[in-house]
């Protein structure tokens, strides 16, 4: 049975007597919206631990003051019917107020890491991440945390943090889950007309000819970005926030392709930004 | 008998075999060059737990560019024989490349609390203190933490820290531990000549001071610091860095006395910074 937790101190109790009686406990944070992805992260941890617990919260300090904090969409009681039928056990969904008392005054910041692709048209963006996060794994003491790897550079952001800190979980990014035509599920394609849906597939498509391009041996990046940019620019819609090759672990731009590097991109459809990214 | 640890790994090893054991973990963090104020409160550790570590680690994130962590004192054999003798079972001992590893990049802030007082004259000190006391308490995953009250602020940040955070861990401040004449134990009371020591003498007599006259009534603040200072300005080797009547958990300054604030100073003993503080 889905048992629904908005208090922490309730949620600590039922992690503590999880403890006690030595089950697992697998993690799903997320920001609710559910969609297949976050799914796929809920069955991974089902299939691993004794008990599940996710955590819907809509981070406000992860949102920019022109972002879409207000109008992210909020689905609860959707979120919690395909939660159950996943087997969930717990959904712990504190508001505001319970995770930034008055006098909340801790900042968490993973530097060099936070500055770079996203960060830099978010600022302050991962150290909303890195302290909401770090918060939710403290409290839910999980052996093992979920994430999609959708989310690239918050995977790598939050891995650090948790090597950094010494925190006693692994972390798991599992493989970004797409539409048929390849659009990266994401709570905010809900924002997109169904011709901006069209149009977005060109995130997909743009990465499909990186790995095409990196797989038959090119490993010139500029050329690469070239013909990503090339693509992008063939749709109406598109406007590039930024496209790069990166190191998997140091985030830092390559200048000449390697294996397990990842193409990393940002592009607004309209007014919606999205991310998308793959390895190479 | 005394075990030191200078490895991460052989650490975490050694408090997952007292965790699995279920026995009670009291934890004692210092930079070394131990006196009577840390082993008052190894002794308290000893009396609640059934282990106790004790890291000693000279944290240079801590220390300014122009301050003492190349001199701080270092006196680790001595220090390992103080320990053995009150049976403390670990001392964690980690080297900077253990703790701070390249690629190392977290950082941790108490906004509001890390520039007042102290943070005012040390910038970045208690980022600093935070970043290692969280990877130390992760480590050691102890049920209580102790502190000295003399490092007043540092104790507030801490309980913050914790709290903010969700650590599964209580934080003790112990009174001060003094020399008969009042002097607050310090490790860095090594830096001062006879001459000097006397002159120290200063701090304690004008906390003593501002408790008196509180205690006689007097709430305005202005006449107390007034006083406090008078009577360190006798001292010719004595430089105010600051005196101020602070709330015990905000760290603000306050107007007028009420029961519970603290008395907060900093002054310089020739080249030697002090600080103390007194309950009102």
């Amino acid at each position: 049975m889905l048992q629904t937790i908005p208090s922490i101190q309730d949620f600590k109790q039922k992690i503590r007597s999880f403890k006690y009686n030595h089950l697992t406990i697998g993690f799903v944070p997320t920001m609710g919206a559910l969609h297949e992805g976050h799914l796929s992260l809920v069955r991974q941890a089902k299939r691993e631990h004794n008990k599940v617990v996710v955590s819907i919260f809509v981070n406000p300090l992860q949102f920019g003051v022109n972002e879409d904090f207000q109008k992210y969409p909020r689905t609860f009681e959707r979120d919690c019917e395909l939660l159950s039928k996943e087997g969930v056990d717990i959904v712990f969904c504190p508001d505001r107020e319970e995770m930034y008392p008055p006098g909340f005054c801790t900042a968490v910041i993973i530097n060099n890491l936070e500055d770079k692709l996203c960060g830099k048209s978010r600022p302050g963006h991962f150290r909303g991440v890195a302290v909401a996060v770090l918060k939710l794994l403290n409290l839910a003491q999980p052996d093992n945390a979920y994430f999609g790897q959708k989310d690239f550079q918050q995977t790598v952001v939050i891995k650090r943090l948790v090597s950094d800190l010494h925190l006693d979980v692994r972390i798991k990014a599992l493989p970004t889950v797409r539409t048929e035509e390849g659009l990266a599920l994401s709570s905010r394609n809900t924002y997109l007309s169904e011709l901006e849906k069209k149009d977005a597939l060109c995130l997909y498509k743009a990465l499909v000819k990186a790995r095409s391009m990196a797989d038959s041996g090119i490993i010139n990046v500029k050329k690469v970005i070239q013909e990503m940019e090339n693509i992008i620019c063939g749709y109406a819609s598109a406007t590039i926030d930024y496209i790069s090759i990166v190191n998997a672990e140091t985030l830092e731009s390559v200048t000449s392709i390697e294996k397990g590097d990842v193409a990393v991109l940002a592009v607004r459809i309209g007014k919606t930004r999205l991310i998308d990214n793959m390895l190479l």
